[in-house]
């Protein structure tokens, strides 16, 4: 397939198209970046790489980090990381809290906030260092040294995060959560604040797309086993009270962050990774979901 | 693949394996079948058929004709249809009714009870006799023209539906049910009390998988796309509020059925059907979950 | 007290002050009543009647009547009658049917519209002709004979209850309604189409002020334990969502109805009756409460 | 009424009569205490005392002291406070912090927990140590100097209190809380350790009986009717979710409080105080109920 082509035709076309949505603007630090901004890398498993845009400026990942953040502690954990939380989408957002009650703690599936405060609550009771480590894999995977976190959006995000406080000390109550509050809360809004550029998010993904190998980095290993199961929960789970309508629009496996950048895989095909700040309402990039509507559309090649 | 050599070993394996779960017994009818009940039936889109063990017995097949429901409706009304209904998955099963009041009388999605009723509602609407409509498809797909409805199930559900009637009159308070009551129910319960073995059920579920050829029957059409995302909606939403586990554990897109029936594709490849009555606190077939999780381990091909 | 006075000038006062609210159009038959109307009728305990305004026109007494219903299913069933429904407000509105769900079909109080249906099953379930009997007892507490159901009303409420069928049929899913759904709507819908003046009214109400003698009509009694608890849910869960509302403004036992009307007691002092048929947004007479906040401001003298 | 042989005889009678219920054990410190202590005191607006059993110990008022946090922010704010927290009851506790969310952040009422969090942060903003002068408050109305906090209550709930960690940041979210969570918290907890005896509990409700003196105390100042609707507010939501039983049961305006105490005040009669550790799966006083509930039938005497 000539994604070369496929690709720069769809950016060039969806670029003038499709104006909705607005820029994140709960912390000062997300709400000044140019919302104009489009970019969009791929990579095949083969090591081809198309980009188009601004696939080279760097920008806040957000949730997308929760994918790694998972990897991790399945890798550490395996099966008993699901006593802990589900792999169940949520249903629509408004009932979050009350879900959360009524499930005695127990966060619907890692990719939710309350299940990636598990996950990180995981990480720290297994690891000395998962901070760094944390780097170091997404480091590695883009090979790109340089990637860091952005302390002062982390640092907002905490002074704002009034609901994920809410949250984290709903599942304290129940005991769903072992660490100290404040610890988890440190490294949870840290690794959303990583910042990556297209090209490096998709490189990051193709492991879950390329099944041929095992992802093993940093001391991590998921079997091919382990592997499907993530992209199972992405494509359940990875876009909030929107994953229905990403499976039914795209069809892949994937993973959106608040940011405006989205992260998808084709098994045994390719990983790609989308850049647009403007959200729209269910909090995923507008035109992101525009651009790989089209691509598998024009493709004809989803995974259903 | 040797499909066959594969099907007859798990069911070998799998068969004295999995005692859990209890016949669904809500209505006498069902409560008589034999709960010890194993068929199971692949079907390849070369046109080879495996077969195993009760495979050739007829089963209620319950919730699992939603599907063609969803496909003959969608085939007349396109993409209008999603005004009508969702396509998310709608969360635990305990907040079904409070989700469809807080959205206003809107089904999450096509595959749960409120979103099937809104479909019999369409299809009233918009064909003279839908229900000589549907018995034509599931006869003229499986090749068998004794497929029938069993009228005494569909009175027996009918007469015990207090929940059924409580979200279609919830509905129907919202302007969401255009028909009288009595007609969408005598529909809705006329096509879930369908009865076909195995065979049949793989066969009829084989379009789904053959994406080569758009879906074409007795009047009925669906594009390649469309059934593309039919398949993404069988994922997200086919398993009530399992449906992410067996999008993690199976990794195939279906859709189950009281009755203890479960069908699902893997697109390109080939269709099956299970059946063994014995279904989980889910509503799930507990020894059909399993089966088809073992297949897809052994295969190690889902669409992940 | 000078009652005729204090009357009379709150009626004055009022009159031309408050035009908020609008009439009740769900049903035709409610629509078309003038929305000026306002008549006040008070009786004390002594025999004295105080009428102002438009009080010797009849209105629809709505769900006023289930204080009547309870009456004589609570004298009928005594301690019993709490084994089938609640003596707890609601809370709040928007989640009256996932409590409902929540609380295995057993309605938080007979006030509510599930609730009064449960008294309506028992009333049905103990009685040869609870409909006949509820009349007789308005009637003879009223000492007018002319007083009737409206049945064009009570049809035409039935033929837009989509909500109370949603509601009844989930409670009889539980078992909380024993007699053919059919059968307890219509009891239901006979007596809250009851037709009655203010002046009717505050006389039916006066044995729950008149604390020295004993509930005793028409084959039904209450002793003043009974009284004094029904005086108690009125105050708790007389209101809707919006009774801690009226406790606190008003601090009467009371009961209002959609149809703009709303009778309350004062314990040994007087039985009051407010017509106006304005309804807020939360369904009660929004004349009506504000008469009576002002009634027990000026006379300093409420419960509290 | 000869109150003392009425409330003598009823003490001895129930005493021996209802050992349901348990000890709250959530922190040491309340776990500790005998769950056999049962103290009782009346005190008539007229002057007069009536004691028995453990009247002469002190216990933990936790949520009592609601009231008078409630009754200083009243006095402060006027009308204005319930722009912040409404009057209405909150249904039953599954639903509380959905029911928040709902309603963006403003609690249903002032005694369930965030209301009165939202009342510690009104009094923060509006008085320069209102901690000090909720302790002036309490030992000016009982005549005792020597009644305190108990520190180590208070630093022990704000240790184990996540739920409440949950409401307050849920609440700061919407904008609901001014000051700093830590801040409130401190004196949220501070006021519900205070320490008092039966008879000094009776003594400082005293005001919100005798209703022929306004209420002023250290600075603040409620008028007859602010009293009453602090009265009306007791009933409709003074027992968590039970208030419509204690309403039904008794039939006075009343505060429990997780420590096992009550207290109660019969509107220009008397005010009445129990304690008994016992607390039943509701959070109240299991003998305390009892108690008042003889009390009112064997008086005749309820508000209704």
């Amino acid at each position: 397939m000539d994604y070369d082509k496929i690709i720069k035709n769809i950016y060039s076309e969806v670029k003038h198209f499709y104006p909705a949505g607005k820029v994140a603007d709960y912390i000062p630090e997300l709400a000044k970046v140019d919302p104009d901004k489009f970019g969009v890398s791929l990579v095949t498993v083969y090591g081809e790489e198309i980009n188009a845009g601004d696939c080279d400026e760097r920008f806040s990942i957000q949730s997308i980090a929760k994918v790694f953040a998972l990897s991790m502690a399945f890798s550490v954990l395996g099966e008993k990381i699901w006593e802990r939380v589900g792999v169940e989408p949520s249903g629509s957002s408004f009932n979050s809290i009350v879900q959360l009650e009524y499930e005695k703690g127990k966060p619907r599936n890692p990719f939710i906030n309350s299940g990636a405060l598990v996950i990180c609550d995981i990480l720290i009771s297994k690891r000395s260092d998962p901070k760094a480590e944390f780097l170091g894999i997404v480091r590695k995977l883009s090979g790109r040294k340089t990637i860091n976190y952005n302390l002062k959006v982390a640092e907002s995000e905490k002074d704002h995060g009034y609901k994920n406080a809410a949250l984290i000390n709903m599942m304290k109550s129940y005991g769903n959560i072992i660490n100290p509050i404040e610890i988890v809360l440190e490294l949870y809004y840290s690794i959303c604040s990583v910042e990556m550029t297209c090209t490096e998010l998709a490189r990051i993904f193709l492991p879950f797309a390329d099944l041929k190998n095992k992802f093993s980095c940093g001391g991590f290993e998921l079997t091919k086993s382990q592997i499907k199961r993530i992209n199972a929960l992405m494509l359940s789970c990875g876009f909030y009270d929107e994953s229905g309508e990403f499976a039914f629009e795209v069809g892949l496996p994937g993973k959106s962050g608040v940011g405006g950048g989205i992260a998808a895989i084709n098994p045994n095909q390719y990983s790609v990774a989308v850049w647009s700040p403007r959200i729209n309402e269910k909090g995923n990039s507008a035109l992101g979901m525009k651009f790989l509507e089209r691509l598998t559309t024009e493709t004809e090649d989803s995974i259903f």
